[in-house]
């Protein structure tokens, strides 16, 4: 009995992030959220489906998430919630929503009890605005919190703080089945098992197999990459392009090189 | 006089990156090249305002392509142009101009040179499809071309390879007056100058302010960047706020940390 038989099929829940900011789109900051992010979902039983990297622009913002909320279980935003002129995905948000922009008392609260006593200045007032009927999601780090309103969920764009606040968001994801990958590599090109791996594919049509060619200490190779939620089926495509490797000549690795 | 009174004012010149693969909305790989295609851009005077990042599904592909290369100047994708099942990318673009894929008569004759004799196989040959009337961009890395259709162009997803590509498109693209950048770094959190450069930022409406908190050595600071195409309003910006800065008690650093 494989996994599949045993469990109930789940249909896939999905997920959307947009990452906001000029600074990303410019090629000063070098994303790093994205495959963070994703990788944590896959834990959840929950699949990255597609991203957008959009300017501080605040007509972009809103419209990129009303379509995106409606497109997608689940969004996820990055960057633009600090106290700064150009961080305006809260009031962005609000506006996606159609609902005020307010002050959070639990936030106002949070920063009170951060800054000493006189410093909650005007600008960072700011970093407690929430949408109306929005929760907070804590900031375990620096305090100021993100938040979440409906099926979107308004995170920070500094890496350790926006994975401190992703991780206080599970109890809120109902994901699927975990995504789980197995990697076999070979040094081939990739081109040399095109055509076996086309034939495994149409064959294996609850997984997805992808072909990443690399080089590595001069050497050409191949990572072929199975991926779904049943992990027999993936040891048992695994398999078979391994004797397909042994056919072709070449000793097959377990995982990456 | 000021390089804005010198120049003819040129309306923005846009791009957006389509980044085409399962690997990068699994986390499972870095994206390595949004970064330096934004900053190759730039120095053509070409600015990307979008980015997205889409799995390998032919329906997404092709009515992204079809979205962004009606709303920006320029479009170009990363990604799914190798000889496996999993490269769909010439077949969408295809689709997406309503052309056929054809085989490229001077791909065949770039590949015949590549391989031995004989080792041109059906798998190979993919790589030489290329939607009807498009151009080839070479590839001097690994030779398999990508290729350019009306304001599309399409690249490799292996970094090496799609910067090697992306530097032979430059004779194609007109762009404006180049973007560049300045920054200005202070060892104070952004809510200290928060309301100061937002009233900075309403009298530079040409020039955009971005303010970026980083830690270093245990210090929280901040990165304070201008950008624009006029070199001397960056220069002029960025010397009131190191007045700014100093009237704060803090000495400002020209550049980044």
């Amino acid at each position: 009995m494989t996994a599949s038989e045993q469990s109930t099929p789940v249909a896939t829940v999905t997920a959307c992030l947009i990452i906001i900011g000029n600074e990303i789109l410019s090629g000063r900051t070098q994303d790093a959220n994205l495959a963070h992010i994703a990788r944590t979902l896959n834990g959840w039983g929950v699949r990255l489906m597609h991203a957008r990297v959009i300017p501080d622009i605040e007509d972009t913002i809103v419209s990129t998430l009303n379509e995106c909320r409606a497109a997608f279980d689940y969004v996820f935003t990055t960057g633009g919630i600090g106290p700064t002129h150009d961080d305006i995905t809260a009031d962005c948000v609000a506006k996606a929503f159609g609902v005020p922009l307010v002050e959070h008392p639990e936030a106002i609260a949070i920063l009170e009890t951060y800054y000493p006593k006189g410093e909650l200045t005007v600008a960072r007032r700011r970093m407690a605005r929430v949408p109306q009927g929005g929760d907070l999601v804590p900031n375990p780090v620096s305090k100021a919190p993100g938040f979440r309103i409906g099926n979107v969920f308004v995170l920070a764009g500094v890496p350790a703080i926006m994975r401190a606040q992703l991780h206080e968001t599970r109890e809120h994801i109902s994901g699927g089945l975990p995504m789980v990958s197995r990697t076999v590599t070979a040094f081939v090109g990739e081109s040399r098992v095109a055509v076996q791996l086309e034939e495994l594919q149409d064959r294996y049509t609850d997984v997805e197999i992808g072909s990443y060619p690399f080089w590595k200490d001069g050497k050409l190779g191949t990572s072929l990459v199975f991926r779904g939620t049943d992990p027999a089926r993936l040891e048992a495509g695994a398999d078979e392009l391994k004797a397909i490797l042994r056919d072709l000549g070449t000793e097959p690795i377990d995982g990456e090189p």
